[in-house]
């Protein structure tokens, strides 16, 4: 299914939370151990739990996986089929990037379908090296519907050391917005919502309604809620018909102080903490809780 | 071992070559198979052979055994293992980047001694989403002595299309590599050689020597060789006594169009085709081969 479809579906029926799974054992549950093998389905099963209904989107975060090493990387390609599986669209956080053959190497890992056990239905890509080196990304959005998020403006404090930086006259993250706008044009679904969307941190409200504009038919992706303050309502008001913004949230939702926590008691704190952020973004009426 | 340390003495031993290690199944000979668990160790093991006593220096690049799924990541933790084995340095090319704690996940998985399989010598990261997101891998550097390639001045085609542009008057590459110098004087090893260094394509000449004096105490790794065109000789010649040029090639030695040839047959080019690269970078004299 073509991206911007499965993003359209998924709003309609979910509205725009994105759950991100970036697991740490320090701030998680005790009871769901330490171990990559364990570990980490574990806490993804849970949070598929408290999400289930109430999500159509998760995010993995590579780094987290690969924290664990190799081992972690065999887990991430479980928790993956786990998600696919209970039918959340899947995105992977993993800002790849290179050049030539092995920029088509990355999207070989990620966004060619029946390629391999790490395959999702969308990648994040990181435009450094310049456009020519997205084209293999962009292949796989034109050839299987796959779905591609360009780092436009991050979220961090420092995104503007290079993003926000003007280069004859127009920002950075702006030359790159006017990339993803054509490569949406050129990649539209059913919906006519292109499969290549952007990176827009929520932490950079103005910034991001602006950019809104520059892609009117690319999906946003953007975090930075929660712990970097980014306010969802204000992100949840940027959507259009053929210009769905993603929110994500990751430690927002899934970080807890009491590892004493039972693995019910964490699905509960997960779910509940779910439902205060689709209120937040007015999918859900206060009473509806 | 200091990342600084170990290039000036590997370089002292070996010279400036690196085996860049791409994994293609297509390039390879049959025999070494295409199951990632039996192509990847094979095919390593077979341009270890290759290089043995002759480079110092491996490059894997994450993105062709991550094309393999989750057992291509199982493998390249096989692999790194055997090259340490050996007594080769080992880059990892995976130009990561991210920000806060997730960068700080990526610097776990590759530059934390004793943290997982995953570990080398020396990464290579991604400065898009700006300076203090690679904080974390600095903080390897300067904890450790671990090595960080920031991508300064890529060697793709395209590469101007971002890092040539001015800001300020200033060119991006330009306003990393100040970062890079920064940072490479504050890790000095025993030969005073930093341990943060720059990626800067041998396919620029001029603009890599202008940059090798902008960071007099940084290794630069020079990729670009063979395929695309770059000259070894002249990047040899930009290296000095605190700032070693490493120059990488993986193509231009591993890449067969006859994949009938026998292993040892392979390891025989393997070897010839190092032998040849050392001579233009004067390492060895016409005779001494």
């Amino acid at each position: 299914m073509h991206w911007g479809d499965i993003v359209r579906t998924k709003v309609n029926a979910f509205g725009p939370l994105v759950l991100g799974i970036d697991p740490m054992p320090s701030h998680a549950p005790s009871a769901l151990g330490s171990a990559p093998d364990t570990f980490l389905p574990q806490y993804t099963s849970a949070l598929l739990d408290g999400a289930e209904s109430k999500v159509g989107f998760v995010k993995f975060q590579s780094a987290y996986f690969e924290a664990f090493g190799s081992g972690g990387v065999l887990a991430l390609a479980r928790c993956i089929a786990m998600a696919r599986e209970r039918r959340f669209a899947v995105i992977l956080d993993a800002k790849r990037g290179d050049i030539g053959a092995t920029a088509a190497a990355y999207a070989q890992a990620y966004l060619t379908p029946g390629a391999g056990d790490l395959e999702v239905d969308c990648l994040t890509v990181n435009p450094f090296l310049g456009p020519e080196t997205l084209t293999p990304f962009i292949d796989c959005a034109r050839s299987f519907g796959k779905g591609v998020f360009v780092l436009v403006k991050t979220s961090n404090e420092g995104s503007g050391w290079l993003q926000d930086q003007r280069i004859d006259g127009v920002q950075v993250s702006h030359r790159i917005a006017d990339l993803v706008s054509v490569w949406a044009d050129e990649t539209l679904g059913g919906y006519e919502v292109g499969a290549v969307g952007a990176v827009v941190g929520a932490t950079y409200p103005a910034e991001a309604s602006h950019l809104r504009q520059m892609m009117p038919r690319s999906v946003i992706l953007a975090p930075g809620l929660g712990v970097q303050g980014g306010d969802p309502a204000a992100m949840a008001g940027m959507a259009t018909d053929t210009g769905p913004v993603l929110i994500s949230a990751s430690r927002g939702i899934t970080a807890i102080e009491d590892r004493s926590l039972s693995v019910g008691e964490y699905v509960g704190v997960v779910s509940a903490r779910i439902d205060a952020f689709r209120r937040q973004m007015g999918v859900m009426s206060d009473k509806a809780s």
